[in-house]
């Protein structure tokens, strides 16, 4: 499947009214469903709207993030559904991966947690603590970057981008080195997705943790994207827009360093700045 | 709680580095639980990622929007824990939902059907028919709208926004009438969370079906936009950036006008431009 679709639209500007040919950034479900090894069943674990590509990194890094997968070798295998009597359309939408037996326990748990509990996992100050357990240090990295590098990094995002997505299309996520090279660039609909496509490579390559990584996205952070920069362990997290209050609480309590407004020669630092370098 | 929390950053521009203080929005997750009515014990259904502020609003519009509730009478109350154990901070993120048996008994299946289905409930072109099930007819509306009232749209959203939200700080939607008159306009750190507040205000003041009100969105419309937006049976949806390819696909087959870039005396219309008056 492609990541944009061409449709006729009748546009209306000053000068009058035409039909003309638009690309759209292409919108999908993926239903990601989890069997445990051994077993013929799958049960459907998440379905999250995508933009379709790198599928596989999608729902390897989603399942990181969400605590399924603790380590490359919890899963075996991400292949589509083998039932010959599914619609092919509806083939290309899942994904069924095949994880340790201790890694479907623990998607079996989340599932219980997100829909039985009684209690807000996730509320307040919980928020923070359901993320980083009680006990557990902040986010060890020697990783340092001079702000050159860091005002350099916009223009080298764009030059990453497809076209479409430079027009705003599509959001961007890109890893970059100490200075500043790109290392791999993801775009979807969603910006959470880009970020997953990210670290579900990161983990498919063998590459975790990233803490030699600084992470940039197109938009906001918010709370989800430095939690999943955090579970990956990637120090650094810019952004092109404004990060949430929860998304600067969390990277100060986890030992993450947070930019944002990162763009026109520009950029505010909201915690830990002590890993960029004076000038 | 507020909305917008202030903050100090280390703020770097050409001119140097300065530490100043700079206005964040607030996300604060919001745990929304259900109740049948005449039970004591609530179950929790959805936690959300939200602006504080008008959350009876959201939370009323979310379960309209998800077909737990039905009509006004399926929700009978909506309040904060009455648990006096319950910390103060957690309990101003949690609203419990009375509801009737036969909204409990949908909420319950919707729950079962997220978790437990092994068919992908909104994959491909069953998230469409998921949507508008077969055999019902699309969305009828005698709403009308000249191409001057839509051109004037962005000016008015941006009179009704606060000023945080005019910067970008926070989405904004806004229901206009057949002339371009606002008549409310709800603001979230989620563009789908501003949708649901609309909604949800108006199933709580009676005014649904909304068929003479005009949607506009400060961002994208994706799928769940105009999800919404049928669900409200809001004829006209409007946003200042791009649609998604299932956005179009969905407002097609639902009998809504789509129009996207709705800025700078221009637009696109992308579903049914009938509704749109010829100059």
């Amino acid at each position: 499947m492609e990541s944009i679709e061409r449709v006729r639209v009748l546009a209306r500007s000053e000068s009058g009214q035409a039909e003309r040919e638009e690309a759209l950034a292409v919108e999908e479900p993926l239903e990601i469903r989890i069997r445990p090894e051994g077993a013929s069943k799958a049960s459907s674990f998440v379905t999250t709207m995508r933009t379709p590509g790198h599928d596989e990194e999608l729902a390897a890094g989603l399942l990181f993030a969400e605590g399924v997968l603790a380590a490359p070798a919890d899963l075996l295998a991400l292949e589509r559904p083998s039932d010959p009597r599914i619609d092919p359309e509806l083939r290309s939408n899942v994904l069924v991966a095949t994880v340790a037996r201790a890694a479907f326990s623990r998607s079996e748990k989340l599932r219980r947690g997100t829909v039985m509990g009684s209690a807000c996992g996730v509320c307040g100050k919980t928020s923070i603590e359901a993320v980083i357990p009680a006990g557990q240090p902040p986010l060890l990295s020697l990783l340092r970057v001079r702000p050159e590098v860091l005002l350099a990094l916009p223009a080298r995002l764009r030059q990453e981008q497809s076209v479409f997505s430079q027009t705003g299309g599509l959001h961007a996520a890109a890893l970059f080195g100490p200075e500043g090279a790109a290392s791999r660039v993801r775009e979807d609909i969603g910006r959470h997705n880009a970020v997953d496509k990210l670290v579900g490579a990161g983990l498919r390559n063998g590459e975790l943790p990233l803490s030699g990584s600084l992470l940039m996205v197109s938009g906001r952070a918010g709370f989800e994207i430095v939690q999943k920069a955090y579970a990956a362990r990637i120090p650094i997290v810019a952004s092109v827009s404004a990060p949430s209050s929860l998304a600067v609480e969390l990277a100060d309590a986890a030992g993450l360093t947070l930019i944002g407004f990162l763009r026109e020669q520009r950029y505010n630092v909201y915690s830990h700045p002590e890993r960029i370098l004076s000038a």
